[in-house]
């Protein structure tokens, strides 16, 4: 069996470092051939002695410094020309494990070129998930997510002869879920980044309080699974064992099950259609003893009622929503505003702006340049 | 569309009447073509004027009177006929209703026909299991279960790329579940049929109570799915919401949920690979609130446990230990034997069988007789 080529971009952080990790449990399966980061430049070069990359990508500060270090066996870009990474020939897997919107390029790029692209990343697919997908059908490329919800979306279709009717996304229910609604408005940075189910980084733990984050997904789900927004509902489920499920026409449900571990999702999208041991220790139900649901709070965490918004109406309005999203967490963990200004911020943004259906890469950028420049309006007002 | 042309063996009992519902709620979907009771003549006289089928078998009491009652268009069969209706060219679908040994035949008949086979019995796969899916695969038979556990499976391996490694059966822990062991002795027929799940006959009921009744799930698994009786567990879930699971060699697992109807086993099976909407109330678990799982109780359940032992060595025990089973269920509701008496009966009849390893259709037959008469010796000198 020849090995699994793959090119991981963003390889020093969360996602990445378990890719490498899935790659290290079965090292004949997989070929790395390029890597990159934006910034991690000690980790990146580690990496590179380990893996031997023919193609490594790096920000702008670590570019001279690797250059420097005489590393031999490698093609050096910069970090705006991942996409030409993305859609080399020796690539089989595009593994999108960087956040934000830099991945929207690299993403067209990969989809473009027939790649399977598996995504971590949720930002290209939220801002520009109609190009995206529509690309994809054109030039044959499969998309396998990573998401963990995503996945188990994924993987509850696949090979089904019917289609669902609903999209059940859970929602561990995040950092707030238990605390006192009142107390929102003093949620500092700190208490708000000890999540209780999964270790992300800052801006994504964030978007986890607010549900943001699980509105992201439904936009996500809506563009990678061909739904309407009105087929996906958001369940909170604090164990975060179910990772979603999916309800047939006969209200039968399949749901997908497992350890919360990112190298589950990275390991099924690297290996599809095959299924390999994980090392990983088992699901064992009886010794959790119960799985607990709740429907969502939408009240006191309006976010994701602006994301099912924002999936209804689409074109423009969800890169407007993300952008706006990034510029609003950004204050909020600079201690520059408080919890609850992140979503009036947002909704005050969103409502500004004129949509654009149906719109070019170019308005979608536009759309995202606007925002956050409209954000950064309000910030200014709010801190004077 | 052309209507799916089925026969209904057993319809007056409760898989039979929630067949006809399904029929029912899809009028145009199908058309009922035969129909089978073995003593409820009355009511089977009410379903041949609604369904008009052409082809209608009863026991021996029903047979006169039915003939007496000058009801035209349909061909009369007596009971031991069924195997025959089963194989009619005029029938797309079998759903073998009917609970007990007496469904083997039809079964077999069935399968050699080429039919898709939907059985809600287990005794025939239990005996003869390896008999009927060699006659299946051999004749190109499809077999969708019905029973809701192997329908969850069935559901969630189907058209997946990987088999899975392990089957989690779920079980309600029956009506004893929550009652203390040492209660069990004075266990009545009355206190057992109050099961707190499924609406089930008195037969099933006990057999839930000594999990005999998921021991026969196991071993009917084994079959229908191609498993190693040691990839098979039993997971107790009193909600009976998830109503089995599969889990693949990556530690993922797929489970299917819904309501506890078994009009949704019964559809499926009826209208696949299409799935229609059911008219039933969806699975809602935000007002569930939990799921709850345990481990079985294989010390104070140790049918359970003998189950697993018949499933390993195969051959013409499970046989025995379905007769025995059935002479020592029937006891105890007559009230001639306690609670307890069930497994130790069953047990010693199994002990004292000669196993027959690759059992011919006689040698199985063989075995349920001799293992019925040596339950009832040993019954004759327990109540003495």
């Amino acid at each position: 069996m020849k090995p699994c080529r793959i090119a991981i971009l963003g390889s020093t952080g969360s996602i990445g470092l378990n890719t490498l990790k899935v790659v290290d449990q079965h090292p004949h399966r997989f070929k790395v051939v390029a890597l990159s980061a934006y910034n991690n430049v000690g980790l990146l070069e580690r990496q590179i002695k380990k893996y031997r990359p023919a193609h490594v990508a790096i920000g702008p500060e670590g570019f001279i410094y690797l250059k420097s270090r005489g590393i031999k066996g490698f093609k050096l870009y910069s970090i705006g020309d991942c996409a030409q990474m993305a859609s080399l020939k020796e690539v089989d897997v595009v593994v999108l494990a960087m956040s934000g919107a830099g991945a929207l390029m690299p993403f067209l790029a990969a989809v473009r070129a027939g790649k399977t692209v598996a995504p971590a990343n949720k930002e290209a697919l939220v801002i520009a998930g109609d190009l995206i997908m529509g690309e994809a059908r054109r030039c044959g490329a499969k998309i396998i997510p990573i998401d963990s919800e995503q996945s188990a979306i994924f993987q509850c279709v696949d090979g089904q002869p019917s289609k669902p009717v609903l999209v059940h996304l859970t929602a561990s229910g995040g950092p707030l879920r238990g605390v006192k609604p009142g107390d929102f408005k003093r949620m500092t940075p700190k208490e708000i980044l000890r999540h209780p189910r999964w270790k992300m980084g800052p801006k994504i733990t964030v978007d986890s309080a607010t549900l943001m984050n699980k509105g992201f997904e439904v936009i996500e789900a809506k563009h990678l699974f061909g739904l309407d927004h009105r087929q996906i509902k958001v369940l909170v489920h604090p164990e975060a064992i179910i990772h979603s499920m999916v309800e047939f026409a006969d209200g039968s449900l399949l749901a997908q099950l497992g350890v919360t571990d990112m190298r589950l999702p990275i390991q099924y999208a690297l290996t599809y259609p095959d299924r390999l041991g994980t090392g990983l220790a088992r699901l064992d139900l009886a010794e959790l003893g119960a799985l607990h649901f709740e429907e969502p709070d939408l009240k006191n965490f309006p976010s994701l009622g602006l994301a099912f918004e924002a999936a209804r109406l689409g074109g423009t309005i969800p890169a407007v929503l993300n952008a706006a999203d990034e510029e609003a967490v950004a204050a909020f963990l600079k201690g520059r505003v408080g919890f609850l200004s992140i979503y009036k911020i947002v909704e005050k943004v969103v409502l500004r702006h004129k949509i654009v259906k149906k719109p070019s890469l170019e308005a979608v950028l536009q759309a995202d340049q606007w925002a956050r420049q409209e954000a950064k309006n309000i910030l200014e007002k709010l801190c004077h």
